[in-house]
């Protein structure tokens, strides 16, 4: 524990592995030994362009904040985990203090601290800190990779709440993605008994039919049409807006629609009409907020499958190689960083497996 | 009694006075003298274009939607209104049976029978028929304008409903019409303690601020920024697809904005990246549920000023004038259908007050 | 179909066989041949004591509400049931028109005609009569028996909407019955990763560890503390005073008790001071509203077992002994009434299986 | 400032005034030098029993915690709230990063630092510390009293908001004492057009009408009946047992009866077969949590009258008169320590008025 390994964004496809001091440690945080981080759209985005909107790298980032790892130091008053603790972190801590922060949606806080997101460095690193509160006891029943998948399952229980999925739920998930993928399962887990997923990947429309998805729409082959429907509510995850307004206009009068994935543009083109005669809610999400007990319980149950999305893992060493392995090949559903190998995946192939 | 007076729309512009044999009663209607009837951007929208969307006027349709009257008849089970007894109607009659009147949105109900709709006729007639559920007595404290305006009203009071609206809320409305109106005075009466009212139209303007509107913005002269608000809650009652994204952008985190104007188009542009980093959500509204009891309590306590928005009233002779009033002279922010007196407008001039 | 053959009470322990007229369809009824009846504790209590608080079987009293069946006949207006349709009944038939129906609540409404409640008959009869909205299209998946007991499982499904059970909740289910094993299984298909379930009837809980609870409390030896919990919802399904107490206290801060199982008095113990210094909410029940499309695709899906309950059978002509049973034998989880045998069942035994 | 004079509590009935040193001031924290303090009844109860529940005076303890005043100072951190500013001060401070604070219901944080309750001292003071983040911009509108008044209006606002009151809400509130009074306003202002009172003390019933009650209930004469009803929210501010009982006979179906009156005991008799057959809710209240803001709005805006409550003002050196006077004279509503004197209410009278 003499130094940092650390793999930093210098500009678009510029990772350079370098050597930093051990982040320091204030009085309620965590020093966490990185075990398995996922590789998230949005790590690839900052790799290729360097921005993302508004999010500018302007110095070297550490990117990646699917995270799981060990507690290895503690500061003064961080009583909470214990060293040798097996943990997940939810990667971004809030002010605790500001308007958003009291009402209970932290994930809108203006000061939150939110990993890999400029200037705030995030896990494809030996050693990362953080507040013992954000820092969650893995159970056994939970891999490394599971841990670090805990941050796109919030993402998809996030999608599921603000969209009320429930009991007897007819909901369409739009992606197939890994986020579309944990938002499928989310929505099952919640009692929705019908999820369909709509996608152009047949690949991945493959692995959500094996994940739980009740039924899968080819999208190469056609449009989504209100006759596929109604549905009570829609996870919306590619951000594309011909398949949004479609997908809104397959909705149950007084359905949700809920905004998952994130657009080009800052604007797009939305059936206001239905949204008006059927009452229809259109609502934005922004990562999550008070998921992370919820997505432990569900993966240690066995209620969601994480490790089954995994196709593919890199050491520390090869960051580039994991942030273009999708690119090069679109059917790998998600890839990991393998920053340590835990005991429970000793003898575990490197690269994609 | 021996006939039923009607003023029927043939086709745009031409609205002829008919005399009709008196609506048949189911048994648990009531016959209903109408005594005044408020004028609605959709009852002008009709005479002028003959259609609204895919609701086309294809045979005589008599308009008006805003009604209140007297009772003078009943059918052989309905029990609860008396002869004599004043009432306000609620003008749409849902099934009762379908999914969505089970659940409690009885306003989207596809079977509801709501006056003024083709093919069901409205109010701009000496009498008419409806279940006696949906005839609210009216207090003594409430002018038969005002018992007509409860429809308007609720429009506003579903708007807050739909929005949130509550102690302390800062509400921007959009568009100063009688809806805007009626949703300002309704955001006041639910606690809001910021209700802004944006428009060109100065003198409307005025009468909102007049009736409670805590600031005004005059758009003539420059657009909606963020900088005017942040607002909690947006009732959007103008239909304007650039106003509606100016106004959008100037809500708070987890703020919401109501669209209960209708537009002109299909689909609109919305700023759907700030719906999403700000977590906004985005409601449409038709019609209302349940507002009448809320709406009759809230007039009757002199909470909302319903008499207040009348600046004219014509005869049923006089129904086109009426319904060319507003478009000859935009200052005048609602027009009433004077078809029967009460004891308490004895001598109240008929025409423009 | 020349008359109707019905089991009626007409005082404590007299049930005698009857033959009566066809019930008379209205418009939109249907006819349905009885097929699956269950029993219910209430149809036990009347059996027995004749009454239920205020509710007093003052002439002969056909018992029975959780029914499945067949579509024999339809009235003018009753289009969307075909003759030969096997349906599900929702035993209750809301007016439609009241406060709480036009609120979606119409499980209040005073004027619902539920079967089995004097002075409206029950099912125990070849032939009842329903609104065709009332009569739930059985998918295939579902047996007889499954479709009568989609009733009890509305009961469990609307006890976790009202405790607001979802992903990842921890959720306490006191009582081991019917009712409570429902209610404990659609706590696990709402997402419940912990749902323990608390009886003196070690059979029972047996049974519900079967079907899915996580974990089991015999109080025989014990009584529940805090330490058992902190449970997010308690979904009290016993009525017991005592027990009651002890469930709230077992709470988090911020939870929901929600009452189910009726006791035997007008008031109760409760520990307000917890409820205040925690903010606990606690809420009545009263049969369910909505549930039963949820019901159906929940017990389709395979995500609620309801067969897995039912442990014995009667003829119609041996309703008294279906009456009797669990008392007899109070291991018994669920007794059937099999009024007419279907083709999915033939060869089935009657009596104890 | 020099040092702090402070009325400290050291047992029942001893008050002592005290010279300590200084608060000290953490990074974000600032020094307000306290205008004015009004005296709850948990204040009275701490004087007179030492004790409240489990909570016990075990060392000197400075009560109050109803507070405005000015900053004198700041810690090195606090940068929001400048020197000189008015400010109305929240007197509990969270831990901001618990569960319960995450999720929004901060009021229910187990390490909250709350004003007068043991160990943490209150505001019977000339200086005060705390989170410059509760420390509020007092408007010019507020005078002094009404600045330390915003805390007993938190709580009506949070009762009003616990029972979803709103628009042509029919509320009743049991107790006319300065909580109920102020549950009574805030309920007038957030749309309920009926809002009866009842309470035995007429003066004070008198006082709830001047200030807004729509009707009152004089329980000298007679009880609460379901015929005064119904209600859609009962308020119940006395935490008499068999009052609440009666109370919520008087709620419709649906109805929410709120806790915001503590009694003397653990439990207390509920009528749980009503809340069971109409469904209604019981919730408890324990303080409030993000109510300022809306507090602010509504007295700054004259929505609410705070300073119509005060009846009484001693100095800092007569706390112990202040805490007795409510005991000698029942018909005072509200008492206030006048800690220093504001150029708004120069030549203010000290004592009773």
């Amino acid at each position: 524990m003499t130094g940092n390994r650390v793999a930093a964004l210098h500009g678009p496809g510029d990772i350079r592995l370098e050597t930093r001091a051990l982040p320091e440690l204030a009085d309620r945080d965590v020093l966490v030994e990185v075990r398995s981080v996922g590789v998230c759209g949005s790590d690839v985005h900052y790799y290729e362009h360097g921005r993302i909107g508004s999010f500018v790298v302007e110095q070297p980032l550490v990117l990646g904040h699917e995270v799981s790892g060990v507690v290895v130091d503690r500061g003064a008053e961080a009583l909470k985990r214990q060293v040798g603790e097996r943990v997940a972190l939810e990667p971004g801590v809030p002010c605790g203090r500001c308007r958003e922060c009291r009402e209970g949606r932290y994930n809108l806080c203006r000061d939150v601290r939110f990993y890999a997101t400029p200037p705030v460095d995030g896990a494809f690193a030996r050693y990362v800190a953080i507040h013992e509160d954000y820092a969650f006891p893995l159970p056994d029943e939970l891999s490394d990779d599971a841990g670090a998948l805990l941050e796109p399952l919030s993402v998809g229980i996030w999608a599921c709440r603000k969209g009320g999925v429930g009991l007897g739920s007819h909901v369409l998930v739009t992606g197939a993605g890994p986020i579309g993928n944990l938002s499928m399962q989310a929505a099952r887990a919640a009692g929705a008994t019908t999820v369909a997923v709509a996608d152009v990947n047949v690949e991945r429309l493959e692995r959500a039919a094996q994940l739980g998805a009740t039924q899968t729409i080819d999208l190469n082959d056609r449009q989504l049409t209100p006759e596929d429907g109604p549905f009570d509510v829609l996870l919306e995850c590619t951000g594309a807006e011909s398949l949004t307004g479609q997908a809104i206009l397959a909705l149950r009068p007084a359905g949700t629609a809920v905004l998952v994935g994130m657009g080009p543009d800052l604007e797009a083109r939305i059936p206001v009409a239905a949204l008006q005669t059927r009452e229809l809610t259109l609502v934005g999400t922004f990562r999550y907020a008070n998921t992370y007990p919820a997505a432990i319980a569900l993966a240690a149950s066995g209620r969601v499958d994480l490790d089954g999305l995994v196709d593919a893992r890199f050491p520390l060493e090869e960051v580039d190689r994991a942030l273009s392995a999708n690119r090069e090949n679109p059917t790998l559903l998600k890839v990991m960083v393998e920053v340590a190998s835990a005991a429970n995946r000793e003898g575990a192939g490197l690269g994609r497996d």
